[in-house]
């Protein structure tokens, strides 16, 4: 066992407090990581607080980690001491159900081991990256290619491969025409990521606030949509949207953006159905879709693509001292556009 | 011009009566067809009783045509007289659009012209195949292969092609779980071209009434939705589903019988708001999606493959003067599986 310091919360919407923590001795499939950096992701703030169902505390957050590894166990040969890894929201899955052999542990049929707020197969808690150090069975770890800052590769692991997977999957590319609605910690990656792609990308955000922003990533253009004409003015033009925005929707006015044969892509989700009128998907063969993180495989390929593109995530490095000052800020969407967690100041 | 035999509502909602229409002059890339089957498909009640907005009376409905050609225009070289041909839900598009030029006229941005109730691009109203002739521009027509009856071919140009379309685009075959929600005019040709796709069907159907038909048809296993314990002991079965029914459905509960990966494919649409929960369709990277009819060249793919594999529709003929009798069984749900009229008794 390794003590280990962290930030905790004691319970429920507590703010975070200085704490050790313990984690396990390594063993033989181990790998030991001094995590760099944490990022803080929306849904921190959401499962510190219990609003997504029961949760364990006290809670360590963050699924958002990169670090070097600093010890491995007896069989890892993948990861040596010195690399450059990162973890993502995983830790464990069964490995052998049909999801985890196709690469696809998210949906692992027993479940998966959330890296916070979980329990292991092995019956124990887990705690998440706003620590020192983190002990993750090597499966679950990813190699974070030399040319990623270690600081802006950390969002990665998260809003990275939650943006990356849809637009992988649903073939974003050369002469596509891609709509990622709202420009937040999930929606400034899809532009980048798309981007990068070589997709036409179009940035939907409630107003113009961000316009610059999103052009300087790399969006060509960039639509208000409180504005009522910005759904006239762009119906039919899409091949894909990703929608990063948890809130509710006039989905039927998105689908009318979408190009037939086109696909809206659900990666945020509000708590309160929607509504779709089923002839907005019939009249041009259109798709509602959904995408949840993405498999280790395809956060790998992820992570070396962004590397050979030379994208990481805008990030506000802060200290251990700022974290609860930080969510309050991510709760007021004050953030361009991810906070990560220097954790040498823990 | 040539007069020919009708079936013709005079205005919305009127019972059908005999008449004599025009049918026009050859162009030179016009075919002449002698009509030997019309299927009656449920969009035809609706249309003749102005149910979808607005119509034209008097209205001959019938959007699948079976026939032989009896003339062809000075320009057309693809067909000759004798040919068995059909004719869909579609008898012109613009051609030069993104959708035209990709095959799926369906979605021409102009708007296609459709069989009945629709007006050409020289103004004249279209009238459909409840009749002993028509006169079809040669691109929207179709070759019905030898091997298939005409009377059991004609209900394929719309509730083939609408099954086939779907089934095809999202992969069904061999290894794939499909499930058809509805055992109607559609339901009926999705479960048989699935079947001879190879992939394992189930049928989803409100009650077990038709269950014997089901399996005769080829499918492996059937439930009745009506019963609340079929989503339980569904759960994550299928990769597909394709849902025929025009009735408000609970989407979240046949969204949770889709497997990691799956898709639900609407061809049928309720007129009111269907409602779902975003983390449906997040929680496994699954599909709401929708199809429409199919454009010609895959019209004559499915048809290609129905003659392959011995698939026609099942059909009750009925004559001229038993429409309006059709028409109320296919109100009551009395019918297995569709009705085509005998253009011969017209």
């Amino acid at each position: 066992m390794t003590t280990t310091a962290a930030l905790a919360a004691p319970k429920a919407g507590a703010p975070l407090e200085r704490t050790t923590i313990e984690r396990r001795s390594l063993r033989p499939d181990d790998v030991l990581i001094d995590i760099a950096y944490a990022g803080i992701c929306h849904s921190d703030l959401h499962q510190a607080a219990e609003e997504w169902g029961t949760a364990i505390f006290p809670m360590v957050p963050g699924h958002e980690i990169a670090g070097t590894v600093a010890a491995v166990g007896s069989e890892v040969t993948r990861y040596q001491v010195g690399d450059r890894v990162g973890v993502g929201c995983m830790v464990d899955s069964c490995g052998e159900c049909g999801p985890c052999r196709a690469g696809t542990e998210q949906f692992c049929e027993r479940g998966n081991v959330q890296t916070y707020n979980g329990v292991g197969f092995d019956g124990e808690n887990t705690y998440g990256g706003y620590s020192k150090q983190v002990v993750v069975k090597d499966a679950f770890v990813c190699r974070i290619p030399d040319g990623i800052g270690l600081d802006v590769a950390a969002p990665l692991l998260c809003a990275g491969i939650t943006t990356f997977s849809p637009l992988n999957q649903w073939h974003a590319g050369p002469g596509k025409k891609v709509a990622v609605v709202g420009l937040g910690g999930l929606g400034h990656m899809a532009v980048k990521i798309a981007v990068a792609m070589g997709a036409e990308v179009t940035v939907l955000s409630q107003s113009l606030k961000k316009q610059e922003d999103g052009l300087r990533l790399g969006a060509t253009d960039y639509y208000a949509t409180s504005d009522a004409s910005t759904f006239d003015a762009l119906k039919g033009r899409f091949d894909l949207i990703i929608n990063t925005v948890s809130a509710q929707l006039p989905v039927d006015a998105y689908l009318g953006t979408l190009a037939a044969g086109g696909a809206m892509v659900n990666v945020g989700a509000p708590s309160e159905p929607l509504s779709y009128n089923a002839f907005s998907l019939i009249a041009g063969n259109k798709s509602l879709a959904g995408s949840m993180i993405g498999g280790i495989p395809e956060t790998q390929r992820m992570l070396d693509f962004c590397a050979e593109h030379g994208i990481g995530a805008e990030v506000e490095v802060i200290s251990a001292s700022q974290v609860n000052e930080a969510y309050d800020r991510v709760r007021a969407s004050d953030v361009r556009y991810r906070f990560v967690i220097d954790t040498a100041t823990l």
